[in-house]
């Protein structure tokens, strides 16, 4: 708000959804869609194991950056649909490999097409410009969903597969960005990477060892910065 | 089975999803599925009005088809979007108007997308080659995301975001077909329209005059015979 001569303006700027695990990725991309546009936090509950972290992470996030409205889906059909560690109890999760270009047994089958077109169906109705997704290209273990010409595309289907006065956008801010850079651009830009949670496994003590562990701990590792999370081990990723 | 000089030979069926409201569009679809594939069954629950009887003509279809794979998903989620009549109980079900163009207040945002998103992770997983969706362009009552061009787009992002030995592809049989053509289809295939159900407003006897009941009641009046369904009002649809 700016007073001038006892006038209140109002600064009146777009909606952007923002998908918000809870994790590093999605608090940056948060911190960049803040600097532009009102925020609508959407969140997936596809039970797995740590949801109850993430919902903690989702909320403190939420608070950090003053979201009033705050989505949270219900996806458990995931876990009926099986094919994942993430959802699957009786799949283990695959310890970190970094430098195989497998798809690791985390992988649920599609996901990010689920995810958007959810977004996309909320973000019509509460008229939001714009939908934030931390997706990373290069960090993203093999995901095929995870890649810059899958989100080009599903923009492409957003454009014909809405009303003709929709007018929306995925936006993929940190897509090109390594994990340290996330990082960086994280602690440039302020954002709480205290409150966030990353790992597969645990809900109390990070693993330090779950792919997605190994990516963050690498990537703050490569900043020469301790990460603020409790982790049971913290092996060294950039031996 | 082929029995010849006492072996028995089993004919191996690629498997195909299809997607089952239970209504005229679905049936069709399914009786053209079944002459090349073997079938699995996928069910949105969304909570819609009339989930009950779109329930019972799902398992109805299931059974006359010997179908043995049939999966339900609550997508209740649609219930919380809103800006729907299908789900909303506070919209009106707009009165059928054929001529005109507009989007009625039936319009599920973004609805095809979630529902192709939701049969793509299952095929993954339920190793299917297909899936199959009795989509109709020109009786589609305006839905941005039940035109062609949107499934041959949808088609690019799942052959680019699955994985890489994943094949997969939307079929829709009934497309570009009137709703009388379709009627005239499954007669000819011998499809149990009688056991459908289309209604969008009532679950014993069929409304008359939902966008649903008009288009379908004026398919079987333009093939000269009497929709098998119980109607509160049958009004004439050709005149």
């Amino acid at each position: 708000m700016i007073h001038k001569t006892g006038v209140i303006f109002k600064v009146i700027r777009e909606k952007a959804i923002v998908l918000v695990s809870g994790g590093l990725d999605s608090c940056v991309t948060a911190a960049i869609a803040a600097q532009d546009y009102e925020l609508i936090f959407l969140h997936l509950n596809y039970r797995q194991k740590t949801e109850k972290r993430e919902l903690q992470a989702f909320n403190d996030l939420g608070d950090f950056y003053h979201v009033e409205k705050r989505v949270i889906v219900d996806v458990s059909f995931f876990q009926n649909i099986g094919g994942s560690s993430l959802t699957d109890p009786k799949i283990d999760v695959t310890i970190a490999d970094l430098e195989t270009k497998n798809i690791p047994s985390s992988y649920v089958p599609f996901r990010n097409a689920n995810i958007l077109s959810i977004a996309a169906s909320h973000a019509e109705v509460l008229g939001a410009v714009k939908i934030f997704i931390g997706a990373v290209e290069e960090d993203s273990s093999g995901y095929p969903d995870c890649r810059e010409n899958f989100f080009a595309a599903f923009n492409h289907i957003l454009h014909i597969g809405t009303k003709p006065d929709t007018k929306l956008e995925i936006v993929t801010p940190v897509i090109n960005l390594k994990k340290w850079q996330i990082v960086a651009k994280g602690l440039e830009l302020g954002s709480p990477l205290d409150k966030t949670w990353s790992c597969y496994q645990n809900e109390d003590e990070a693993c330090g060892v779950c792919d997605s562990c190994a990516l963050r701990l690498r990537g703050f590792q490569k900043n020469g910065i301790e990460d603020p999370l409790p982790y049971k081990v913290r092996p060294n990723y950039i031996a």
